[in-house]
């Protein structure tokens, strides 16, 4: 069975990425990061969703990105609430360097369990606006895991797989759905109530109710 | 005043080149990363060649690597000794990936403090052999970083600079004692014994140990 690595943040796009692959034939390590965000409790659902997937081993790292700050999830900047969704330039939501350095990590340890694949829950359209989250960045990635590795020297190469990138929210909620996916383990909102409830006001939050509103799906957090 | 991010190991190839690009006016941010290597002592080696050297700030990050495994300097696998230094194969010293986490790490710093520079004391000629100290590597990763980064979308490129990439270690030695620089404080040893004292015989050791003869220079540690 091909090995897989998988970065787990505990939001419905990676939850769905994972499921994806895990479809195709996929044996899945999951990955998680501690990062210092605002929003850690997501840390939980992402167990939950490698537990959901019986997924062969789940890790979480502990990296304190905050030591560095300048982005509004790990540093004591205001998360914005009610931003357009139209609105294109980045957000201060963004961290720097943040998908570099999860992949990064996902890499080191795809090479020492032999998985050719990492994925990634990148999606391109509805999405915050984040740099790292385009396929140009996903193919430069690719292209330096062949030159940083021994396993890409001795010529196996590895593969960033990013099957939601073309995907609207609505087609991914549409599509989990339709596995029997449960996105009521899973959590999105940047800045959520000290008892765990969504902000309804970030980004990710409304993007989130766009997504379940135009699938026609009732989001299982928001009973 | 430019701004650079210089990764400080503790070692006399990080040391000579964040010297060397603080000599050609950068201002100096040191990074130093706490991975779960064995030689851990080498980072009391990063603090002192960061005084040294009077940096603007130091930051270390604890990253536990050992989580993965899959290397002599993070799992519990024999740091090899005595290994011919024209070996061309990759040693099981061989950290996977551990350069692009690293310089991932530089660039989300990079990237706040508003440094262009990211400073890699890597070296092409007596280096153990690892894939993620070649000028290719080094190039696919200043391409990512355009892609990955605010800045780099906003047409800031970042420039990964490694002054050494062309040196043998000798002509390391010879610049850095030109320059003044005191040796006594970095260490390099991949296995040292518990009071701190080198082993001699790991690849570093005798890399170092070859390049001082070379030179024609003293090793201060070695007295």
């Amino acid at each position: 069975m091909p090995r897989a690595v998988v970065l787990l943040s505990g939001g419905l796009d990676s939850y769905t990425a994972a499921a994806l692959t895990q479809r195709e034939g996929f044996e899945l390590y999951a990955l998680s990061i501690n990062y210092g965000q605002r929003h850690a409790m997501e840390l939980h659902a992402a167990r939950a969703v490698g537990r959901a997937l019986a997924v062969t081993r789940h890790v979480q790292i502990d990296l304190d990105l905050s030591r560095f700050g300048g982005s509004a999830l790990t540093a004591d900047i205001e998360v914005p609430k009610d931003r357009s969704l139209d609105d294109s330039s980045i957000p201060v939501t963004y961290v720097p360097a943040r998908n570099t350095i999860f992949l990064s990590l996902a890499l080191g340890w795809a090479e020492v369990v032999g998985a050719s694949h990492i994925v990634l829950g990148v999606n391109a359209l509805d999405y915050s606006g984040y740099p790292d989250c385009r396929p140009d960045f996903v193919r430069a990635f690719e292209r330096l895991a062949t030159f940083a590795t021994r396993a890409g020297v001795e010529g196996h190469a590895f593969t960033v797989s990013t099957p939601l990138i073309d995907m609207t929210k609505a087609a991914i909620i549409a599509i989990g759905a339709s596995m029997g996916l449960d996105y009521g383990i899973t959590r999105s909102c940047y800045d959520p109530a000290t008892d765990g409830r969504p902000c309804e006001h970030c980004d990710s939050c409304r993007l989130r109710a766009r997504g379940f509103a135009e699938a026609g799906v009732r989001d299982p957090l928001l009973r």
